[in-house]
């Protein structure tokens, strides 16, 4: 309880003081209550990124990061080579709860790696070393964040609408965002947007998540309906979309948030910018198109009877409803990174951010 | 009672034996109970309209057409001066119940200058010519969805996948219906095709009355968030997209359910035809374009909290809640009509349908 005291407005995940535990906000709660939860098991962990208690793909980097470290403190501490064995079991498991999020993988792959490089030391001086680890994941994060808020505000100027999908802000990372970063930046640095947040059915992240901290930090936002973003677009009303990315591949295709794509493609047929951003650990060189990204199905009760006070359709309808979809690189006017804005053709530029 | 369990399954509206009642559907319940309510007194004719237990502008024109006769027959029967003066009184009521749908005044005024043309008869034996007036006004309708539901059917083959937005099937029109008239067609004639139903946000006429009528019926539908149509583009389950139509341009430029021009410039990007079907009493040559359409605004709490056991936006979340868009006639592969399939040009071919 004092754990969760310790936590401030709009801090996302935290690190108990006793290094035993994780301090989350349940973004399942918002935007009727701001609730934080204290994690400790292997179960809790897999069960608040499978529950989207936590999401976003960095925040999801930074909260495994730490959870390894705590899950490996756990396990046996007679040797170095038990200690990496239930270490890599641990992070496999935590792996499994979400496959789409190579920022899990790659958060949990750091840590164990990290492991790996100090098996010459006894387990009980691996740890800190771990958890010094994590702290890097988290700091390079908020960092990240600020680096593509900066080149992303880059693009913008005062009075322009700017169109979200999803959620990629504070809450879906460690600071600022990805995707809605700039947004965030722009408040600091006095720049006035116009924001209108697509409510993204059937889980609402726009409704209940960046509609929700986006009015909380003071900007000008507007929430509609996935299937407005065609008729504000035709309104005159948006001079860029902005979104984030779960993974992109070494052509530019990208996955995110299902309805992505049909964004993108609306944002074309009104000659409209539209702009990916996130950060390079994203981007998955080893994946050629997206057409090798697996997509995510998510259950069917999600469309039919999630969050509402009765069901909206039969239980017997059958419905389709994957979690992500992937936009093809020609729609895509540049990928925003920390490192830089990559523009097409796009397996050359983030070819470059690597070299 | 009785006249309630005469009434067979998707029959929406029915005048009873001894025409004193009508009976319908009360589409608010669905798709959680299929209730059937007697109705007989202005009151409960004018709610049933205004509070959407009857919906749909063909069924609005049929149900309006049998309510004002049923009211007429409640008024003085001793002069035809005392029963016209009675009706139209009662039509005026009716038809402010829903003072923007077109159809509702029209059966009304329909009925009623039927009235005024026999008024050198008695009342008792003006009204069965006024029942058999609302009659041919129900059997018209039937007659148009059938048609219009052949011309659109023709375009489809078996093991073609439709994709349908918000609903205008048989609870929107006395049989078959218009947008959806195809897919019901189909069933009958053994043509099988996949549906994919969007659930047509805020209000989720898709999943709620589309999803339910056609999985009734026996129809293969899946029912998708209205951000998933680009997904069921790109994996290629889509041959063709079909919706009604709330009011057409003399240049072909479709007004319809917010989101209809956004599965429109998908339908183009992937190169799948999209099909607009409505009466010809939806096609409005005195409007020269889209631009001329005032797009209806509802309430905010549509998006906020509407259906939801709890609301997903803070109240204090400004909403953009337009109920129409206008689909541009460069989107529009045909519009089809119970005289015929229009195509480009509209200005000619929809000129054509008047002459």
């Amino acid at each position: 309880m004092d754990n969760l005291r310790s936590v401030t407005h709009m801090e996302n995940i935290r690190l108990s003081q006793d290094r035993r535990s994780l301090i989350i906000a349940d973004q399942t709660k918002l935007p009727n209550s701001h609730e934080y939860i204290e994690l400790k098991t292997a179960q809790e962990f897999y069960d608040a990124i499978y529950l989207l208690k936590i999401r976003g793909a960095p925040a999801i980097g930074v909260f495994a990061g730490y959870a390894a470290c705590i899950l490996g403190a756990q396990g046996p501490m007679d040797s170095a080579h038990a200690f990496i064995a239930h270490l890599e079991k641990q992070c496999a498991y935590l792996n499994s709860s979400r496959p789409t999020a190579v920022n899990l993988s790659w958060a949990t792959g750091r840590i164990l790696s990290r492991a790996k490089e100090l098996c010459g030391l006894a387990p009980e001086d691996i740890l800190p070393r771990l958890f010094d680890e994590a702290a890097a994941i988290h700091d390079e994060d908020m960092d990240m964040c600020r680096r593509i808020s900066e080149y992303g505000l880059s693009l913008l100027k005062d009075g322009d609408g700017v169109l979200t999908h999803c959620n990629a802000g504070p809450l879906a990372t460690s600071r600022y965002g990805t995707g809605q970063g700039p947004l965030f930046l722009a408040l600091e640095k006095g720049v006035k947007l116009h924001v209108f947040a697509d409510e993204t059915r059937p889980l609402l992240q726009g409704a209940r998540l960046t509609a929700y901290e986006l009015h909380k930090a003071g900007a000008d936002v507007t929430l509609i309906c996935d299937n407005m973003a065609s008729i504000v677009m035709k309104n005159g009303w948006i001079s860029a979309c902005m979104v984030g990315c779960d993974r992109v591949a070494a052509n530019g295709d990208v996955a995110n948030k299902i309805g992505t794509s049909g964004v993108a493609i609306l944002a074309k047929h009104y000659g409209i910018p539209f702009y990916v951003l996130g950060p390079t650990s994203t981007i998955d060189m080893s994946c050629p198109t997206g057409e090798d990204i697996k997509i995510e199905l998510r259950p069917e009760g999600e469309i039919r009877e999630k969050f509402y006070s009765q069901p909206m359709a039969l239980p017997e309808v059958k419905c389709y409803n994957p979690a992500f979809d992937v936009t093809d690189n020609s729609l895509i006017t540049a990928i925003i990174t920390e490192k830089g804005i990559c523009r097409p053709p796009y397996a050359e530029s983030l070819k470059a951010l690597f070299e």
